[in-house]
């Protein structure tokens, strides 16, 4: 018998009152994601078996005490019960405190398995700010929640999709806001975080196209000065650090040059320049009309590898058996490329 | 015989240097265009000779001295010779003072046949915004330079692009002026007016979204106010008015439920937001490996139909007979429409 290489990774489930449940145990039954990784879901076997039930499927989980234990079990997706989510006391489809605990607990302890080594990296299931903060766990999104958990000094947020990858200087602030942070230091390590993930994703040596904030990427100065002032300067940081950066491109035609092909990655300054561009082309009607995305939401900048799902705890079908698991999938795939090298 | 229930529309040949002259000559030749509305070229003879020349095409145009004799010309597209661009002296593919001037000059004629309803709708060609500054003409864009010509107090640009059509409540601005920009009565302004010239495109009862300005749109304030103070009251007055306004709704889904279909149209808060998402569905690459478009921008809140081209002077192919004329016969046909009410 060969050596299992499948990178061992650690997927929460999310918010027990989402779909998360669901679009896990649908992911598990998916040879793409099977093939790519050995996977340890962090959750509860209750909420998992009524996932299961209403998506028709048996759930293929083995309950394990720790991820040694999931290694040796040749390959069959194990589960990691914390048994900390009662089906009878959480309401399906809506924010409560004790399903914010629970989905906390479960990036809690993905977290520290990987920064332990004794997983390869983590795959998170879409958690709920509302359930978060009736719990006390009070972040204005996933990603800085990890930065904190992982003590980063650095992070950001990259959208991958097909072929479009988006990193963003700023993320869950205000359009105001995000303005004051456009600083060149920021941009340079956005730029350079992009960079090492890309080339940790396969590519060698990125093309990586950096967006202007302003219209027309500021027309030399007439719409605002942020490309002069503070994302030119980082542009030529990261290319005296040997980055294949270019820029600033007006942020309108930068994305259609990507996925045309001309760059491997965009650096882009707003959280909506990023999102719509991917969430445009991506999130396309499923035969039930409702939208569906292979995105995938990767942190860069931790000391470990995560990806997550790019769509919410779409609470109005939570339950419902219909939630569409592309997204968990690929974000399963994804991290697995990420954590194999 | 049967009466030609064509419109009769201008369409400028946009700068002599540029792009312009040539998808003009190649959609003179294209049916839909043809179909659409009689024609009658704003320009110069001369250089329009050199680019049908540039494009293999003969040039089929006839030169009157008004559009009421190109009324009577039986629908074949005529030229109204500004004898203007002399392109002994015009430089291809770069930007100068009199290249500029000429672009202007068809403009403010195609806009005064407008006015006078001698024409029943402008098409333009593009300009290019360094040669108008050359010549003495500095408008940020087009828009500008039309919502002064035609003394119009409230105009707004409209990106047309498929299914995809999004109005914008600012653009040609830093992102920072922009938020200072958004104010309920320009966000009504634009709402109303996108309104208005969806019912003129033949959409009896527009559903339109309004985007946020906020990533989340401002998810419940924490991330920006102008959605609670501005938009959702812009959002009431619309509503109030009759309009079948949504919102607001998060810049990075709302382009994609309304591609999806769900919506008729959307009102942008930024420049970027609608144009990133209307060129990165739209702008493919071609045969060549080169970006186009068959997107139309028009301009809401003149007293004339206008519409144009959503590219520019592409000065790098300019006289290279290789432009693509997508983007100016939609414009044509858009235009042809809108006017035809």
């Amino acid at each position: 018998m060969t050596e299992d290489r499948r990178p061992l990774l650690a997927v929460t489930m999310g918010d027990p009152a989402g779909i998360g449940p669901e679009v896990v145990v649908r992911a598990l039954a998916s040879r793409k994601a099977r093939v790519a990784a050995r996977l340890l879901v962090v959750g509860d076997a209750r909420v998992l078996a009524r996932a299961a039930a209403a998506a028709g499927r048996r759930s293929p989980l083995a309950t394990v005490e720790s991820p040694a234990e999931a290694a040796r079990r040749a390959g069959r997706p194990c589960l990691l019960d914390l048994h900390n989510a009662d089906p009878e006391a959480i309401p399906m489809g809506r924010p409560s405190a004790a399903a914010g605990a629970a989905a906390a607990a479960y990036i809690e302890r993905a977290v520290a398995l990987a920064l332990a080594g004794e997983v390869a990296g983590i795959v998170t299931g879409p958690v709920n700010k509302e359930a978060l903060r009736l719990a006390g766990v009070p972040y204005p999104g996933h990603t800085e929640m990890l930065a904190a958990l992982c003590a980063a000094p650095e992070v950001a947020m990259m959208l991958a999709q097909g072929h479009l990858r988006v990193a963003h200087v700023t993320t869950h602030v205000s359009v105001r806001e995000a303005c004051n942070r456009v600083h060149r230091a920021r941009v340079f390590a956005v730029t350079r975080l992009m960079h090492e993930a890309l080339q940790r994703a396969g590519i060698p040596q990125p093309r990586i196209a950096v967006a202007g904030l302003n219209p027309h990427a500021g027309e030399s100065g007439l719409f605002g000065d942020e490309e002069q002032r503070e994302i030119s300067p980082a542009i030529a940081d990261a290319r005296a650090a040997g980055i294949d950066a270019t820029g600033p491109i007006p942020p309108d035609t930068v994305f259609a040059r990507h996925r045309a092909g001309e760059f491997d990655g965009v650096v882009a300054m707003l959280h909506d320049h990023g999102h719509i561009a991917v969430k445009t082309v991506g999130f396309r009607p499923g035969p039930d009309g409702r939208l569906r995305s292979g995105g995938v939401n990767v942190t860069l900048g931790l000391p470990i590898v995560r990806t997550s799902v790019d769509h919410g705890t779409a609470f109005d079908i939570a339950g419902a058996g219909v939630a569409d698991a592309t997204s968990m999938v690929e974000a399963i795939a994804f991290a697995a490329r990420m954590a194999a090298r």
